[in-house]
């Protein structure tokens, strides 16, 4: 047994009956028409039901878990940006400087950064790096020293997944563990909610790839541009999506099962990503979904553990196709659509304190008899 | 001469051409693919422009503005909720219970609260009303003290609209200055950015009306349920909008000037946000509107100085109607769109986050030659 397996097996459906149905007849008792916090209640309610108490508590001490690795298929020319980008970038989430970091820092969250199938070395964060560092509401900090960075590398990049697999199964599952360990040590040190992030050039590809095998979706309708390709790249793009997912196809429509489409035309991130979110699920947290990448994994954990799905909140629509299509098929409602595709956990990370919020009202907003506000 | 008057003169156009286009500059040398975190991108060229200087401060320091007011239009049954409710709400805000105080609290921003125009007592409100108030991150706080209220009433509520002028000229001046004081107080008091706020049962009326007559939009399409009407009961309030904005008409197809069509349709703390507006923009601050309400003050006051549009930024989607219309004829795009419809700020105050990350990415984000990552 592994720490993945382990927790596969202790997920358990959310509390919809019981403290999601308490959250809304709280919710009607609260000073404000009903209803009229809209998606903020759903979301509420979402979170008492995973808690499986009401009121549920605010998600205060969050962990931002960033897994990089690279990508075989990048010598196909899915990408402009060169292979050696996800180290470089690797190291400007240690020194604080990416968006990720950025905004992590504005609403209190930790990140923690984890190499789990990086190609290249990764340079040394220099003290330099960050150009205003430091605490929230603070003008005077100094230089936060290098963050720790976890290192998991289970192998130096995927292979080519247009020309065979991108992993073997055995792999795979040790990235889903990477991603539960990850989520355990995390929630062990305080953690009420998980966030996924992630870094890896190329891919795009593997999370198309993956949305169009577990979703029936065909390819075009799930590539993209990523982060900017023209269109004789996306048409490349697409085909090698095409021609990946066609290799899982098991006859009479079935698909293989999702550890082997994992391995098949996955990434070694997106299979850590899996492994936190089912991870996240088996401990009972909530677990914030960045974009595409996050919903392709997403997709595996919720393939392989159906229980999952209710402890997942989608953070933001990236602009990636793919992720409309996936979060569809989940029956998720992103928080944010601000036309966000930079990928690193960005957009979730800007969701979290509206997650916070829906919590907050839910304890902290009076209700009709403690404020003594007529009702209608 | 009035400070909403010299307010008024002090309004120049945000600074495009100049910080503006420095941020666009800025923004493209973030380690990031251009353009990749889309509306914060944009947000952070705005913040600049209004700053006059890139990278922009960071709004840290926040006023939620709700301004509180009655309307005689009740009388012709626009609103299942009694009169009253303005005044309960209002010492709800003083007692931190409602959601407005809530999200503030969480973000840190700083709530003021303004009687305009409230037609009844207002309770005292008891030190026991907020169920778990105190500082963000902390469990063990005391009740705060009951929360200052500005008492700064033009009249106890307005005429029915329906039937005559909603206020004379002379008190629609008297509450458009109270919101300039009430803008230049808290700026004077240390606030980057102000939020629009309101209170007031039956005003979806007025904001309809003013919709209407300051974008030519007619009743059926600005008129909505506020707060959950039956279709009789929308069916009487498009009529009363529609009638009301008839008395306006000047002939060949011209308008009355705003003030007078504030006067006519309009209310007390509707007039006030106008100030407000108009204050903030006077002192080169972002200005953040919540929903229709304030979009309708929105509208008054870029109708009576042009360049005040610049420094408005369109915290979330309301719900209702007239907000999708008026937002449009401003240009705004909304930031949130989680299908809240209560006012009072709620949807703009948990907007003030994004905004503070908007000019965090441009302060803190490293270049790809501070991090020496490798751009293409």
């Amino acid at each position: 047994m592994t720490q993945f397996t382990d927790a596969c097996a202790l997920v358990r459906p959310i509390d919809s009956a019981g403290a999601g149905a308490a959250a809304d007849a709280r919710s009607d008792r609260l000073t404000k028409p009903r209803g009229s916090l809209g998606r903020l209640e759903t979301l509420g309610t979402q979170l008492a039901a995973i808690a499986r108490t009401c009121p549920p508590p605010v998600p205060e001490h969050v962990a931002v878990c960033v897994f990089a690795g690279d990508h075989g298929v990048l010598a196909q020319g899915v990408s402009p940006w060169p292979r050696e980008v996800t180290a470089q970038m690797v190291a400007n989430f240690r020194a604080g400087g990416a968006a990720v970091t950025v905004l992590a820092r504005q609403t209190g969250a930790e990140v923690v950064v984890v190499d789990v199938g990086v190609a290249t070395p990764i340079p040394e964060p220099g003290p330099q790096a960050v150009s205003a560092p430091g605490p929230r509401h603070s003008s005077d900090a100094i230089a936060p020293a290098p963050q720790m960075l976890l290192r998991r590398n289970v192998r130096r990049g995927t292979a080519d997944l247009a020309t065979g697999p991108a992993m073997t199964r055995e792999e795979a599952y040790a990235a889903l563990d990477v991603g539960a360990g990850v989520a355990a040590d995390a929630l062990a040190a305080g953690a009420q909610m998980l966030v996924t992030g992630e870094m890896g050039i190329g891919n795009t590809t593997p999370a198309a790839a993956l949305i169009a095998a577990l979703t029936g979706a065909p390819a075009d309708d799930v590539t993209g541009r990523g982060t900017g390709i023209d269109d004789a790249m996306l048409s490349h793009k697409t085909e090698v999506v095409r021609a990946a997912v066609a290799r899982l196809a098991t006859g009479a429509g079935s698909v293989a099962d999702p550890v082997t489409v994992l391995a098949e035309v996955g990434g070694l991130e997106i299979a850590a990503l899996a492994g936190l979110i089912v991870g996240g699920a088996a401990a009972g947290v909530p677990v914030l979904l960045d974009g595409v990448i996050a919903a392709s994994a997403a997709l595996v954990a919720c393939a392989l553990v159906p229980d999952v799905r209710g402890y997942l909140i989608a953070g933001h629509l990236s602009a990636e196709p793919g992720a409309t299509i996936a979060l569809r098929h989940l029956g998720l409602e992103p928080l944010l659509d601000l036309g966000m595709r930079l990928g690193e956990g960005s957009g979730a990370t800007l969701a979290i304190p509206l997650v916070q919020a829906a919590a907050r009202i839910l304890r902290e907003m009076a209700t009709f008899e403690d404020a003594d506000v007529t009702e209608v």
